[in-house]
């Protein structure tokens, strides 16, 4: 069956019936299912492979930058990787058809809340490929069908995972329709996407700011949006005082920023304590050393300067900014509560607090109003498998339904089940 | 304080600083700020009337139809009983702050959830001035500040309730813009309201269906829907075997239709088994003796015909319509997997089964996706205070965050918290 003539309503339509199927499997026929998309993957390797040089020669000969080139090639560890990934997924805990303690209500009737899968899912995405596979899977378990858009980059590459995923959904006796790639790549289609609320539950963007944006902006479909992540550390003086600490302290913080500057949770702005200052040059040095560049105020960069490490000025716009590169901004304050003015001016994302006084960890805990909330351990936690997910869709910031890190069970949702014998309401 | 001189932007900014206050106050303090809220409406109920007196005198000398001037009227009574529901909040269980249990991971940090207001709320609602007092009471309970935008009919009645839960507020030493309310009724504070996404949380629209779609079409801020609710009863042919029986489903679907036919959660379509027609007469009689009028396929209007009930013939698009009126459509199906059908293309609300055959109760359950899902029982308990919750903010019947009654909980988020020893990520 090719998807390349339907509308985009009309893809919804196929989804939503295929959802009402999926809604009631029971666990052993989607892990069967997940198993026989990774066994397909593998048996197709040349034929991804393939369309992925056909996308890779595309757009090396549109000259797109290597690193982005380098995100939409596949080889074959990549898809063995892929396809280990889906069987992963099959071992997760399925969250649907959980049901809370049915009470008896003084009116009689007995009332619960089951879990069920939200129902048809829009998620769309940029130019890795891998995306498409982790998405289905991780959809098809929760019990969702989707709708995938992904980049243009990607448009052959996507088409190949789709066959083999359909493919195993038709060897499986389940409906194609779970999972489809919406292949046209023009902006109107993702647009028709964004505003088909009949059809679609939850439209879910992964990638940069500007595509959240444009989902929230234009979406009729609820969003859950993630994108922009600013991340805090406040080192404390009272986790300065032991050399030990410092130590601890540099380490985190290379952690924080140097592991993957790319990434949502990697480390923006350092808050030190001014009784910390001393101490600043220790971690700085070893940033710099890693070829981060520093952006600090003008204690701190006295600090620095005394030290001989390098460091620039801070402009008012390098906080409460995400780098996503080998950057850092360094504020100094007074003390714990400027450092929390200063989250709740900036924050949303990760924030870490670097102390040996439980007291002002507890303070911290409670006042910062973010996805994450850290004592004495690096922002790079803040990830779906880190946090004992087994995998995620995607970071939320936003407040409702999902925040941080999304599961298999932020997939779901609730509904009430009463029963009563012709109870009537009084 | 006035706000009158504020823009929307201004009362968000406001909201936010005071919601940092309200996320970490202790339940006691929230308590004490709801009983002092009555207090102060007792104690203001001659100024309070007054300005009301002044709401019902515009709207008449406007013309409005009797009934909705008689939802804006206030009495002494009334007004009592508002304060009494604030009372009734202030007894309800405080979501905030519970936590799940710590889990040590495998790289050893400790991580668990914890539960937390959702921040600052914006309720959009239309002529009840109830609702100002009702929604302020549910977001201080649950630690939340409030944007309240009410109808332009009350807003002589909302000033004046405004003013008294703020004096409250002030009293208690609580921020007074943790309840504020957009006084100027013109729809462009709405789309500003609509649009505040880096200072509103969610929006939560209470009314009908236009102004349920107009948020959606207009939001960035992340919108709870509600609105349109379509009910149907499925009765099964088994269910009408014992005379008991009988009259049970016709108590039933008479308090399902007749209670409160304004009502989200009143009875639309009636589903009959055809093997259950021979006594549709004695329910509709019923029905149609209480002033419905009902809307009947062929095989049901040859069966009320037959037996003298009046009924006309449905129109195609009697089916998957909310009447909130005296009106029932009534279609006839062969059996179970017919109604379920018929249900998955028009249901989304409440939705009820009435059988004696658990295996078919269960089935239903499992492939109903709606917000509620009923086994022999009226569908007006979709209700927060019906279903336990205690009270209800609005019935969400989208599935992102909140499906059905929105009680304190739905009116929260959680956070991660992790807590390590200078953890860094492998």
């Amino acid at each position: 069956m090719t998807t390349e003539t339907l509308t985009v309503r009309d893809l919804g339509v196929r989804a939503r019936a295929a959802a009402r199927v999926l809604r009631s499997l029971p666990t052993a026929r989607k892990v069967a299912a997940l198993h026989a998309i990774a066994r397909e993957l593998r048996a197709r390797e040349a034929g991804i492979l393939a369309a992925n040089a056909r996308d890779v020669a595309a757009a090396q000969a549109a000259g797109l930058p290597a690193h982005m080139v380098d995100r939409l090639r596949l080889d074959a560890g990549s898809l063995a990787a892929i396809a280990d990934d889906v069987e992963a997924v099959a071992g997760l805990p399925d969250p649907v058809g959980e049901q809370t303690e049915e009470k008896l209500l003084p009116s009689g009737i007995r009332v619960s809340r089951r879990r069920v899968p939200l129902g048809v899912l829009g998620v769309i995405y940029e130019s890795r490929p891998n995306v498409t596979v982790d998405v289905a899977a991780l959809a098809l378990m929760s019990g969702n069908a989707v709708l995938l858009r992904g980049g243009k980059e990607t448009v052959n590459s996507n088409a190949a995972l789709e066959e083999a995923i359909r493919a195993a959904l038709a060897a499986e006796g389940l409906p194609e329709s779970a999972v489809q790639v919406i292949r046209d790549p023009a902006r109107e289609r993702m647009l028709e996407l964004l505003r088909l609320d009949d059809l679609v539950d939850a439209i879910i963007p992964r990638g940069g700011a500007g595509l959240h944006r444009y989902c929230v902006e234009n979406a009729t479909v609820p969003v859950i949006v993630g994108g922009i992540g600013v991340v805090h550390i406040y080192l404390d003086e009272s986790f300065t005082r032991d050399p030990a600490d410092v130590a601890r302290a540099a380490d985190l913080i290379r952690n924080a920023k140097v592991q993957k500057p790319s990434a949502c949770n990697a480390l923006d702005t350092l808050l030190i304590h001014e009784g910390a200052l001393p101490v600043l040059p220790v971690i700085a040095h070893d940033l710099a050393t890693h070829g981060v560049s520093l952006r600090a105020d003008l204690p701190a960069l006295a600090a620095l300067e005394a030290a001989g490490v390098e460091a620039k000025p801070a402009a008012e716009s390098d906080y409460g900014t995400e780098f996503l590169a080998l950057t850092a901004s360094i504020r100094t304050v007074a003390g714990l509560e400027e450092a929390l003015d200063f989250i709740a001016a900036h924050g949303n994302h990760t924030d870490v607090i670097l102390t040996r006084d439980p007291a002002q960890a507890e303070r911290f805990v409670q006042d910062v109003d973010s996805a994450a909330v850290m004592v004495n351990a690096s922002p790079r936690f803040n990830d779906g498998g880190q946090l004992g997910l087994g995998a995620e869709v995607a970071i939320s910031t936003q407040k409702l339904h999902a925040r941080g890190p999304m599961g298999l069970s932020e997939l779901t949702t609730t509904k009430w089940v009463v029963v009563g014998d012709g109870h009537v309401r009084a």
